[in-house]
């Protein structure tokens, strides 16, 4: 099936119709209509599929306790409204590269898999990489269990409703000391390929990044009664709370962004008991990040106290600086060099990706698609259709370069 | 029946068992409970109970045909997580007032009637007061016919299924011809009356005051990978607003309160693509609130600008200063001042009510009940037991002297 077909069957999965952006949120609808997607690929093509017990599908040509496997895909989740591209293009890109690979007549002398790692958004759950860290013991089983998305269903109710058993979940090291190799594509998220004319990039690393939750109680009242004096307003706290975030990201060369609320009453007429607001921020070093997130915590709880509100600060989640595998990433320069006859471009990136959670465990490596305008997590997020070309063929080459020598 | 009977029957129709509030909205199962109660109370007193086209329940002793009928009563309804007392206090007084009248053996030569206006706070299709404005003929059928709710419900979607005509609602002229005077019973929003050191009070006036809708849109993005200077963040402009709102309140001894947002997609990883945030703002006269909206509006713009951001901002309601009428306010005055010995406080309120609404076609007044922390529209709304009787004995001498002269 060609990636043309491929790339229109998942189109109208988890689509609105009215924003156009995708909700595929784990253990959904959306989700298993997804999930249905890889298997009728992978049963197409004669590979054997399992959907491991943290919720990861798998499609395997060669048998994988061989060992020393060889692994691409990426996830078929979205954010909330999010794109076509951040996933997807991942796990069609690995189908479509290993029909190219059979197509040259390549013989893998290495197990081949390809994977649609579960929950990597974390847009339901809070938590991004769900499948990966559990798979790579970086989230417990009792950590995960206590997941709960907005409407106060718990991560396990959840699986159990989609037909999946929570109680399995768990690390599973077994399963990663059976590949030698990981390779994420994924559309870039920013502009670097665009601004250096290139269609396909390597990662170096991925920024150091976390999530804070900002809770900021103060007391309800009536909007239009309560005198300004009485007024314990969360709101106003959490206002200077986000323009402090841009400016200490400003200054430290960093990214900040206040993207989510929740605000209790949430009544037009009513002064907030509660505004709950997630600070996520990302920097190229350790250092950066601390200056960053230390100053708007300081921010915050200044204002706080101002307005007799009070302030609870929660990491939510962390991921330390990713350094991909220094001798994949160089093999994987010299194989595309070779093919296309020219150096490609290596760039880091301030987004997760399950392939930085892996790389704790096994030897991971990315490769990047151009995006032309750098949105991503959007329904405008795009890549040319010349560009996803190139990425499965530098794919399929990396592939045939790994499996095939 | 006891005022402590009926407070106890009502208490926990509707309340969230987590958060103490309450949450009862218009047309939904609370919203029918205390519909049912009040039909009881009618009926266990053979009162004559009617429910008129616009959803406003009514129990008359007398038949209000004879017209100059004299109304009280107040609304059932709540904002999200409201208190126990703000409206159904007005409705609870007017039945044990009424029963206070008979004790005393008073023969009423006027008729009397107890209502409970219909979706008065709002809460669920953002217009507060629909049962009496549309009664009044402020609010149009085709207007009304165009509220939503947040799940897309419209409100002739929710009449229909609470089992109620919505084609039949509109202007109600005759029904309000037959009143001669209404008197609301309220607990007190605010701390004047804790301050004066008095039980009961007097409205004045209602302050002019307004709902505006702002519409912040930037671009969704990936909070990761975005640049700073490529993001057109509405969040920014957002929290700038909401600071000089409290600034030029401040400036012009008004209230200026954002208590409610909407932001899309809501994503802890993306930059918004909207974020919609009410104002509600309110003054002791219109020119300081005009002052206050259109400084608040131009530093938006001049923010939003700044961002690259879009902004729509949208009057969603109005209500012009409400004087109720003087020669009413000046009879309650004397009737309470000849019973109590003593001067009762006249005073204004930044809150809207029905009474409000209704000042335009009839003689109004309102009565107002110490709250002795000035929290309201919250589960820590609160009125003493001795001060609730005193509103109970205060309505009682109110329509005992316009009703049974």
């Amino acid at each position: 099936m060609s990636f043309h077909r491929m790339w229109a069957q998942l189109l109208p999965v988890g689509r609105d119709a009215g924003t156009g952006g995708y909700r595929r949120y784990a253990w959904t609808g959306a989700d298993a209509d997804c999930r249905a997607w890889f298997e009728e690929q992978a049963r197409a093509r004669g590979l054997a599929h399992e959907t491991d017990r943290n919720g990861n599908q798998w499609a395997w040509l060669g048998d994988p306790a061989a060992g020393d496997a060889v692994v691409t895909g990426s996830h078929l989740d979205s954010v909330p409204d999010g794109g076509a591209f951040d996933g997807p293009l991942g796990v069609v890109s690995a189908f479509a590269a290993l029909d190219a690979l059979r197509d040259r007549g390549a013989r893998p002398t290495r197990p081949l898999g390809i994977v649609n790692f579960g929950d990597e958004e974390g847009a339901r759950f809070g938590l991004a990489c769900v499948g990966s860290r559990l798979t790579a013991g970086q989230l417990t089983r009792e950590q995960a269990h206590r997941l709960t998305d907005g409407e106060g269903i718990t991560l396990p109710e959840a699986m159990e409703a989609a037909g999946y058993d929570p109680d399995a979940i768990g690390p599973d090291p077994e399963r990663l000391a059976r590949i030698g190799a990981f390779v994420e594509l994924h559309v870039e998220q920013g502009r670097a390929l665009d601004l250096s004319g290139d269609p396909v990039g390597i990662a170096s690393a991925i920024w150091p990044h976390g999530r804070w939750r900002y809770d900021f109680r103060g007391e309800a009242n009536h909007a239009g009664t309560t005198r300004l004096a009485d007024r314990r307003d969360p709101m106003l706290p959490y206002a200077e709370t986000v323009l402090a975030a841009r400016r200490e990201a400003q200054l430290a060369g960093a990214v900040a962004t206040f993207g989510k609320i929740s605000v209790e009453p949430n009544g037009v007429n009513a002064i907030p008991s509660l505004v709950r607001g997630w600070l996520d921020s990302r920097a190229a070093d350790q250092a950066a990040l601390d200056t960053v997130t230390a100053a708007v915590e300081k921010a915050a709880r200044d204002h706080a106290a101002a307005h007799g509100v009070d302030l609870d600060v929660v990491r939510e989640s962390f991921t330390p600086e990713v350094g991909f595998d220094h001798a994949l990433r160089d093999e994987l320069g010299r194989i595309l060099a070779r093919d296309t006859g020219h150096r490609v471009p290596v760039l880091g990136t301030g987004a997760g990706h399950d392939a930085g959670i892996l790389s704790a465990s096994i030897p991971t490596a990315m490769l990047f698609v151009r995006n032309p305008t750098g949105v991503s997590h959007s329904p405008a997020e795009s890549a040319a259709e010349d560009d996803c070309v190139a990425g499965v063929i530098a794919l399929a080459d990396v592939l045939e370069g790994l499996a095939c020598r």
